[in-house]
């Protein structure tokens, strides 16, 4: 059994006792403990048991992006030579892209952060183009229409990896918009669930690893 | 009651002769007849008719776009002093474009073309971009993930309306994602329903009307 | 970069931090800060924040159509001449059709509104045809089935943008029926999203801006 | 086991053969036969074989509704005091309100056709109202954005009925839009689904004969 | 204008003070005021102010059902000849069901309540028959599958209006379920919204008052 | 790797050369080919093939629900000692029933089919509650608002399996409604996807075997 | 009337004070009383109630699958000679497993839990194969994309009944892509609704009654 | 302007001569033409087109999967040092499967087919596995359920694509259900729209390029 994946605890639908009882154990067994879209109670229930099972452990927390990382003592991220891009059209979607961000660093790759990139002004995206091309893989955040992930795949050519975000109101809001627009794109996109940053950032730091072992690194 | 809509015959969901009847009412009445969405067979019995009943109106018909028009010998077009732009994304969007373009020419105002800027290559955009700021107003058609009237509506400062076209097959396809797009998009498009290329060009030219009244012409 | 339309801050699924950060960079970069869709926690931190780095600004605040706009000392807003009529069909339309209202109202046009004009009782209607009549454009708000716009669309030959409301609920409720029936609507209505008054509103600000250029004004 | 409502085969769906054999086995046991939405190739059969079994039958049939009807030669319709008014809002709706008018007179009511009087030309309706509000129901078919039956309930105050027709294209369309608006009335309608004239008919039939009971006729 | 329904407040999306405001207005005008769908503050905002505004009113108020009803000291209801059975599936289905027969009382027709007859045990229907049959007209609550509506209309012969109602969880759950099985039934049903006792009682009242009519009563 | 389920292939999405040489394949390494969903071409590829590479095999085919099994000259069929009902509500609900009869009986089970019990006439179910009491499982087809199994699966004691079809017109129509009826139904039903005969019938199948295992035969 | 399943209330929807009333009816007439889906308000009503009415009962509560059972002094489960494995892929899905479980339980069955046995590692399913094939019947909980019971139905040949769960988040989040997985499976499954345990129980403790009949024990 | 995307013209919506003269431009610029989705009109048109202006070009056409591919007499393809492994499910899977592999090896890829390794098999997919771990990316193309792209990215740790296919009828067929439940997979997939072939097969296709890049090759 192998997946190259990292082993998360996704912490939607359980309760805080059994998120930190997970996450416990994934530090003790597998030296790091990574925890996703955990809300305020359950973040508070792994942090109060590493700090009492591990309390060796350096513990890392968004609460924007409602991951936790805990590395026990010994642990020694994984270090691959190739880089990802993260790239955001607007403020919120920041969270995801964090989601996926941390994801990627965890994986070994590193990460380089283009935000602020909205498809309303095309001038901004052009003037990141130089930094946008030098990336291995891109992961690309968008929200309500979610057009960024193509005018960039149009525009660059390396892999891009669309991650529509839950933004917009009214018909197609919640990210059903930007996911059909990237499904629907007349460009070379992949994509993943709507707030699926885990799921981009691991198939990005799969992509990064095959290159890290192309490159004889 | 007025409309400031020409009358038009909406030939879905009508049997030919029906169509051909309505369409010879409207050219008797009012001097002019306008068909849409016309299949072969609506195309053929309203052509015969009209050649039947009025030999002294002039025909055009679009095969592509599916409509037709015509005008009796006294009828005398209106002229406005405004001009709309219809652009579109890719050959298959100029069926819906078609048919604005045509119905903006029966109000009265100017058409300019500017066809085959998708999205996915957005230095044809740029390099259009002088003709598109000189319009009164634009029609953008785009059918998959419809993100073009998104990226023209922030280049330009004149009003866009956003044409969606049933283009695009798997999820979301048929247009959907492009409605779904121009509604989420995070600028100052409106919109109208997918291939509904007559409601476009109305109210373009509903707005040429008002600016033709400003200009005091 | 060109898009004729105030930047404005759109409060979803930021931080009471951030949208109140995005607010004073606006205010102190262009003189205006508009804050569109914030909850109380949104709007407080927007005060506060405003209070503080520019307590020379004057801000008006809606709590039910949840904006907040704010004008430095120095501020003078655009003046067109072009009148855009905000129409709603009951109480519960005000709150999008008020945020319609103020971008208008920012963007230079002047606001004629005609409220509780509900399709259920036509005579009201009828009564303000005269004044719906004079507008340049307008934009009709309705909820649940939506048919307003469509019957407004049908007496006047102005421009109409119908705007969909959030009401309504069981099948096609939160505004989905009215959007459809807007979009399928047998009238030359353009339209936007569910609750989208910015939208609408921007869109009818774009073309009060073309009538009054036109105008020589 | 009682119903109150004619037995009627429903074509969809069955073959050609499978339909004539229910429609004689009907003609024969109740001395009636009704075939409702049947194709050309099941229309034919059923023609075919009632000219076979049942020679003395008085047929008849709709093309455009795509029903028929035979009575044997003994069978007398009954006959209700009250009158059902069906209404249609443009060509297209003839289908479906043809079938809800056959299967009204089938029951023994009046029928009363108000033909045409689209919601886009709102005088039209105006005009029919003294005729509307004299019958004791009314059944109002309607497409696209289905408005009809709500601006009618409006001004009546008789039970009206939302007939729904599969026409319209893009979102919302083939009947979608108008079911929902109908759902979504903000008048005392109630619905029957998209086509389902026959639905529509039989209630109204039903009311017709309570109101024929009550009426001591 | 002519409607033949009470007017009635909805209190879904008013503030509380806009809600007491309409009921106020509404029994100092008509000397009735209905108001629905009102959650606990908007129904205590209608209470004191109606206690302070008419204190000579009669109120009544159903907490499960969510309206409230006040009539002012000379108000008179209608009364009609003609009985509408208000039947229900199961406890859940109270809530809109006690809506509806709160209208058609005020409407002025007999209620008659047949609770609990679900369709999974179809003893307790059959046992209700007579009951159900002696009625004029008959309202059927049902939620999650909504097969009692087809069920009892397969059984009698007066007319039925089918009333889904929000119940259910997963796939077609709050209503959507029962609301398509309506539409989609094989008997002669006509249906309302999910939750729509307004609208399914308003129905009934109007059907009463023809049969009332008729009477000569 | 056991399943439990004979191999059958599925005709759509193949063309007839791949179908024909698929059932080939299966006759002539199991002695037996099951091909279901299949058209004309398809069936007619088969027949052909079948009667070339073996003609001493036993062909039987069902044109109405589009199935062929073949048995090789040695194939002897499984017996088992157990009886599954397969009822149905009407004359189109035969198709899918007929696919699920045919592999119940290639399983070993005996097939009691009871026919025409609609909803709509109850007395017919309960005349044949006996036989279905009879049955160790029941397979329930029915299409439109699908209430047939939840009524049936009310009034017995057997595991009964609900199995939509596709009829049904206007929303919901195409076998949703039957599904999402038989999902939210308050029995103790299972149930497949629309017209999922082969699915229905392989679980009673697989249900019959597990009887026939205990009952020691 | 029979069908063989027992009494349960189901709490969704019903005041604190209906659901305990109904229980405690429950109790004194069947001498069991079974909850489902209880809230801790609903909860706490049912214990209360019973507490007081019933103090000789034994009741258990799981507050995880929300579900209570009250047992009387004389009440005797029964007991069937047949086995129902219950089977989960993580961790969120034993909310609706334990109330599939429990209802197995309460029909008389033996239960065997199998779980944490997630498609994305086959080397568990696998391990736990001996274990699952010497089931009488399956029920296999799933959510996100719910592949498990496709993946145990190809493993073993008895019969399996796949129970969605309401898990996973974005595009038909909520249980709706293990739904559809499991309605369009290519192996031989019957499914119930989104979290229907109860549902799912009921239908394996059928097949587990007749399998027990077989078996003349 | 650069993409890293080979220009094809999908033949969708395009006539029969417009898909002839795109095809024969392309060849004439690039010195390669690609058409996908091409119905038997369109590829004729382009056949007879290409034979006529370019008869020393060759042409090789995929008549299962849509496409036509020329090279004129100087064309040289790409080659690069990576290898895509193609992976179906069963028999219909092969059609966006093929058009996946066609656009791989014109990128430069080595294509490594594995078929027929259907999810309710596991043996066929564990027998595979020494093959699917030697692929530098894995593009799954799977209809139905679509679990296997989970299944396989459980098993291997190379990137892998998820390819869903538009078989499968009833409830989330014609691909629904394994676009969603790609999308929900609990494993480190990125997925593309339902039969997207094309755009599976370029996005593994930039990603062997980023392979080959970083090789040295
Ligand atoms: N934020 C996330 N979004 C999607 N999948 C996730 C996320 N976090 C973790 N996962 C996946 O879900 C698995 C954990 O599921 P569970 O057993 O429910 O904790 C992990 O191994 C990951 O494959
Ligand atoms: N519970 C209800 N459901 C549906 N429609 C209602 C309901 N209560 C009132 N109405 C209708 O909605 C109208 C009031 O809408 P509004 O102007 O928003 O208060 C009334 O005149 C009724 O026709
Ligand atoms: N009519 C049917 N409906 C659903 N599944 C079927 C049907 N016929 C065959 N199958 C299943 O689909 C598999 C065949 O798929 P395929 O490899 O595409 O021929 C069979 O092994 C059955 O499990
Ligand atoms: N958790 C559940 N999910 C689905 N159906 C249930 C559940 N619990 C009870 N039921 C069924 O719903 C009926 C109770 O409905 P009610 O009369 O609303 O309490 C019971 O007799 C069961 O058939
Ligand atoms: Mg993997
Ligand atoms: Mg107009
Ligand atoms: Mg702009
Ligand atoms: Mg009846
Ligand atoms: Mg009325
Ligand atoms: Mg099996
Ligand atoms: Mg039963
Ligand atoms: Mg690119």
């Amino acid at each position: 059994q192998r997946s190259g994946v990292p082993e998360a605890v996704l912490a939607d639908g359980k309760t805080p006792t059994e998120v930190a009882q997970l996450a416990a154990t994934a530090l003790s067994t597998t030296g790091r403990a990574i925890v996703t879209r955990a809300d305020e109670a359950q973040a508070g229930a792994v942090r109060e048991r590493l700090d009492d099972v591990a309390p060796a452990a350096t513990l890392s927390w968004s609460e924007r992006s409602r991951w936790l990382v805990a590395h026990g003592p010994e642990y020694e991220r994984p270090d691959l030579d190739a880089s990802v891009g993260v790239v955001t059209a607007g403020t919120s979607d920041a969270v995801p892209a964090g989601e996926a961000a941390m994801i990627v660093r965890e994986m070994g790759a590193d990460v380089e952060r283009v935000d602020d990139v909205g498809v309303a002004s095309l001038v901004r995206v052009v003037d990141q183009l130089p930094a946008l091309r030098e990336q291995d893989v891109l992961i690309v955040a968008a929200g309500r229409e979610g057009a960024l992930p193509t005018v960039v795949a149009g525009l660059v050519d390396v892999p891009v990896i669309g991650l529509p975000v839950s933004t917009g109101y009214g018909h197609a809001g919640e990210g059903e918009a930007a996911l059909s627009g990237m499904l629907q794109s007349c460009t070379a996109l992949s994509t993943v669930n709507v707030d699926a940053g885990f799921t981009a950032g691991t198939q990005a730091g799969l992509i990064a690893r095959q290159i890290d072992d192309a490159s004889g690194a």
